[in-house]
C-alpha cells in the first residue's frame, strides 16, 4: 500500500491537472501511471520531475527506444519492481520483442557479475593505449 | 592494488592462452585488459565467463553500441570505477560522440533517482490497460 | 511469507521477554514489530541488535526527528519495503507532514541521481580551498 | 582520471557561464565544483541539473543542514566517493560538528544493517495498529 | 507477476527439455524451479546459465554448502526476494539448523554495516604488515 | 584522505585504549586497522560496533573462515574497497589458498548475476514442495 495517498486523476488542481494533461498527451495514454499520483502529493517536486523526465527522454542522439532500454537496465540493477514493470511495458510498446528483450537482460546479468568481479580483484582501470 | 597476481599476458599455460588470443582477435586489441588477466588465476572460471561474454555481447536483435551502452548504465549504477572506464571507451570506439554519451549518463541519473522515488512511496505496478 | 517462524509476542522465554519488554516501554507501543519477532528467533543477536539501535537512536547532538529521517533515506536507497514503512511511519509519529515528508523524499532522489553522475563522471573528490 | 575533459571554470560559453556564476553565488564560493564541470559538456543537463537542485535544497519544511544530512546519508549507503567527500564537508560547513557527524554515520551504518536484516527474512510491513 | 509467460515444465522444445531434465536431476527435484522456466524464453541463454551456474556450484576447494551460504549473502545484500526464498530453502536442505542460519544472517547484516562505516570515513585500505 | 583525523594508535584515551588492545589481542595483530582508528572518533560508537563484531564473528555454528568469506561475499557485491582488502586478506590468512578464493568470487559473481534475472522477470517466489 502507498504511503502517501494517491491524488486523484481528475483532481481539479490546476498546477497538478496541467502536468496530467502534458503526461496524457506526450505519453499518448489516457490514464496516469501511480508514480505521478504519488508525486502530485508535492506540486512543485512534480513540476520539476516532469519537466525533467520529459526533457531527457525526448529522442536527440539516442533513439528513445534505446532511452527505455536503458531506464529498464538501470531499473534491474536497482531491484525496482514499479519500474521493471513499467519500463518492460514501454520498451514492449515501443517495438522490442521477447527476443530482444532476452537479450537486453542477459547483457544486464552479465555485466552485474562482470562488475562485482572487477571489484572483487581489486583492479584498477586499465591505461588505454593511444589510437 | 589488485588481490590477485594478474597473469602475464605472455603466459605459456595453453588454456589461458588460447582464450587470450580469442579476446585479442574479438576485440581486435594488442593487449589483455586488467580484468582478464585477475579471472586467469582460475582458468576454468575464465573460459566460462570468456564464452559466456562472447555469446552474450554479439550483435542479434540488439546491435553491438546499444550493447555496449546497457553494460555503460549497469556499471554506473553499481558504481564499478574499472567497468565505467572500460565502457566509456568501448562505446566511444564504437562511434558514441560526447554529446551522445552525456544523453546516455542524464538517462541513467534520471532513473536512478525515479527508481528510488517509486520505491520511497512503496506504490505498486500498475495495471496496464489492454491494448 | 516471512523464512523464519516470527517468536509470539507472548513468549516466555526470559531473555526474549525482557527485549520485547523495553521495546513496548521504550517505543510506547504495545505490540511487536515483526522484525523484532524475526530476531528473536537468535536471542543473543536480538539483543545485541537492540541495545544497539537503542543506544545509536537515542538523541544526541542529532535530534530524534532527524534521525528517523536519516533512517528512511537509507531505507528507500536501499529499497527496503518493510523498512520504508516502517520509518515512514515513524517520522510521521514524530511530526512531520506530508509536505516535510516529500521534501525530504525529494532529496532522497536527487542525490541518488547525482551520486551516479558523480560515478558516470569518474570525477575526483574537490580539493576543498582551505577557509 | 574522468571520463570526459571537465569545462573551463572560465568558459566563455554564456549559458554555461549563467549557470556557473549562479553556483558560485548560491553557495557563496569562488571556484566550480568538478560535477558541474564535467556536467557542462551537456549545457542543456546542466541547467536542468543545477535549477533541480537548488529548488529542492533550498530550505522549506526541512532545514537546509537536515538535507544536507540526507544527501550524505544516501551517498555513504551507495557508496560514492566524490559525493561523501563533497556533503562531509558541506555539513561542516553548516557547523555540525565531529560529534554530530559520527551520530549520524552511526545512524546509516546501523540501517543499512537493519534493512538487509528484514530483507533477510522477508517479513511482511507491520499492519500499524490505527491511532 | 512475471513480465514474460513462463515455459511450460512439460515443453516439447527440444534444447530447453534437455536443460530442464537435467535441472532436475542435478538438483534432485521433480519440479522447475520459476527463474528457469523464465529463462527458458531464450534457449541459448538458458544453456549459458545452466551450464556456468552447474559448474561454478559443484563442490570443489569450496563444500556445496558454504557456496549456497554464499548465495544467500550475496541475496541477501542485493535484496532480491525470489533468491533470498529460494537459497534459505538450499541451506535448509543442505542440513543448516535455524541456529546456523541466524548466525550466517547476523554476520550478512554486520558487514552490511561495517562497509558503509568504511566508506563514510573514506579511510584507504591498510597496508598488511609482511608476515 | 579520510574525513575524519584518525585516532592515534597511542592515544591515552583509557576507554579508546581498552577496545584497541582488545582488538590487538583478539585479531593477534600488533598494530591497529584504520576503520577502528576512525571508529575511536566516538568511543561509544566504537566500543558498540566492537563488541557487537567480536561477538558475532566468534566461531559458532558456523566457522571463523566460513564467517570470513560471507564478509568478503558482501563487502564484493557493496564495492567497498576498504572491506574487500581487509577480508580478502583475513581469509587467506586463515588458510584459503588462491584456487579457494576464486572459487567464492566466482559464486559471487554468479549470484549477482541471477539475482538481477531474477527481478528482472519478476518472478513469485517459488512454493516449494512439502517434502
Amino acid at each position: 500500500m502507498s504511503t502517501v495517498r494517491l491524488v486523484d486523476e481528475n483532481t481539479t488542481d490546476p498546477r497538478v491537472r496541467a502536468v496530467f494533461d502534458d503526461i496524457k498527451k506526450t505519453k499518448d495514454i489516457d490514464w496516469i501511471p501511480a508514480i505521478w499520483r504519488a508525486l502530485a502529493t508535492h506540486p512543485e517536486h512534480l513540476e520539476l520531475c516532469w519537466s525533467r523526465l520529459k526533457a531527457i527522454m525526448k529522442p536527440g542522439k539516442i533513439d528513445a527506444l534505446t532511452k527505455e532500454i536503458i531506464a529498464l537496465a538501470v531499473s534491474v540493477t536497482n531491484g525496482c519492481d514499479y519500474c521493471i514493470n513499467s519500463h518492460t511495458a514501454a520498451v514492449q510498446k515501443l517495438g522490442l520483442d521477447t527476443e530482444g528483450l532476452n537479450e537486453v537482460l542477459a547483457v544486464v546479468g552479465l555485466f552485474n557479475q562482470m562488475n562485482r568481479l572487477a571489484d572483487a580483484y581489486q583492479i584498477e582501470p586499465d591505461i588505454l593505449p593511444k589510437t
